[in-house]
């Protein structure tokens, strides 16, 4: 017998990945938790049914929403992390000796529970004494900050269920007053190519854009998310994603299997139909 | 009931499209060619059960097979393609002005004719009066050529079948001496991210390495080939792929879906773990 686990990444699209064992399944107060023992991915973890992270490619996405703000702004201190319960994100930031303070709201506790049981490669920093967790709407949470970060990274599922609300225009007006006056707000920003995804690329740049003065968007190869072609989006009150200090970055001597700087710029320089998808809403 | 075509990507991996209507199925010679009308891809093109071509992502694949090594070396005026049966190549190398010769070989007229018959996005352009089409193996073409292209582009399926000699020593070889002075040849590279592909990635590139003083690897985002990860190489005699000429493409006034000047630059850019895959080789 095999087993086969199939995302149907849209209607008319399906993605199948060869499954060892179906180790976990819980429905939560939020989501149905699944985790996968697969064959040539490592372990897979799936949300309501969506591919969240395999430990084959997971690198790329936690390298790219982390490092990326960090060689644009290297004096960043105290970050925000919203959503990212299976700590990719923060083990990527735990590895700055200069960040002092990581808070990291996650709505459904269960998420991080089954990260830090079954997948020790994202979850194993999170017992970092600077990281602080918080079984909280991120939404909510953000709402009485003021001020505080130098960096906010919506770490988000999908528009749809508990992540719905991680692309409002009232949430990115928080994420902005929650940050100081350098801050960055690094955002999931779905992908441009099928419809679905583009359609809440183009929403929740429309919306950025009214509220940040540097919005801009890159882009990175995710191999099992739909169409491998992801983006998150850098917004700033003032700094450039791409300035003449992201070199600097090399210095710190942190090892990367995706980013690196060449990386980093090449990734901000986007094709022409994704351009238009920006320009259509501004 | 609902039509689904399926590639095994490999053996954990399947990638799965929504079919209308199973347009075409015949065996060549040399190969297994199918046509499907999708729902949300337009026309698919498959070669013994593997998607070569569908209407909806095949602008990526040959505006970065053609627009690259023309901005690189505007002053081409003989190409010759090796496969690019679909004729997607040739239609994005006849909006060139200055393009005065296009050898197309093809090995399957099978292809062609079916190409031509149901895929007229790709093939609308291989009645242009500078295209010579020869159904030839392309190897052996090549063998009796010297100091005569200013461009190669080898558009060749997978090294399996018939595009099995298209990734030989001695096929690069032979390239390299029907090459003008400047010459520049490109090469369907296959791909970084899943064994199989990344094997035959480096094969290639360490043969390619042997005898071309240039060899480069730009990468691109191509949705319906494994993982969305795919690579060209670049090789040539002499002409850097990223140079100070590159930006007067833009006086040309080409339109363009995917490739621009600055996508150009950045798809030479590539993430560590591709590096490491072609110093490895070296």
């Amino acid at each position: 017998m095999e087993l086969w686990f199939t995302e149907n990444q849209n209607e008319n699209v399906r993605f199948s990945i060869k499954i060892k064992e179906h180790i976990y399944s819980e429905k939560s107060e939020f989501q149905k938790i699944d985790v996968y023992e697969t064959y040539g991915f490592g372990k897979l973890l799936t949300i309501d049914g969506i591919i969240m992270v395999t430990e084959k490619d997971e690198f790329i996405y936690h390298e790219m929403i982390t490092h990326v703000p960090l060689a644009a702004k290297p004096s960043i201190k105290s970050v925000l992390v919203i959503g990212g319960g299976d700590g990719g994100t923060v083990r990527e930031l735990t590895r700055y000796k200069t960040i002092e303070k990581i808070d990291m709201v996650e709505i459904d506790k269960m998420v991080v529970d089954v990260s830090k049981k079954y997948i020790k490669q994202t979850s194993k920093n999170l017992n970092d004494e600077r990281v602080n967790l918080y079984y909280e709407d991120g939404i909510e949470f953000v709402k009485n900050r003021q001020d505080e970060y130098d960096l906010i990274i919506v770490d988000s599922t999908d528009p749809i269920g508990p992540g719905e609300g991680l692309f409002t225009e009232d949430f990115y007006k928080n994420c902005y007053k929650a940050l100081k006056e350098d801050g960055i707000m690094i955002n999931q920003n779905e992908s441009p190519y099928y419809e679905k995804e583009r359609k809440e690329f183009k929403r929740a740049n429309k919306k950025i854009q009214k509220i940040f003065p540097i919005v801009e968007v890159y882009q990175f190869h995710m191999p099992t998310y739909p169409s491998g072609h992801w983006l998150f989006g850098f917004s700033s009150k003032g700094i450039k994603p791409v300035n003449k200090g992201i070199n600097d970055w090399n210095k710190l001597d942190i090892k990367t299997k995706y980013y690196n700087t060449d990386i980093h710029n090449a990734s901000f320089m986007l094709p022409n139909y994704v351009k238009e998808i920006i320009k259509d809403e501004k």
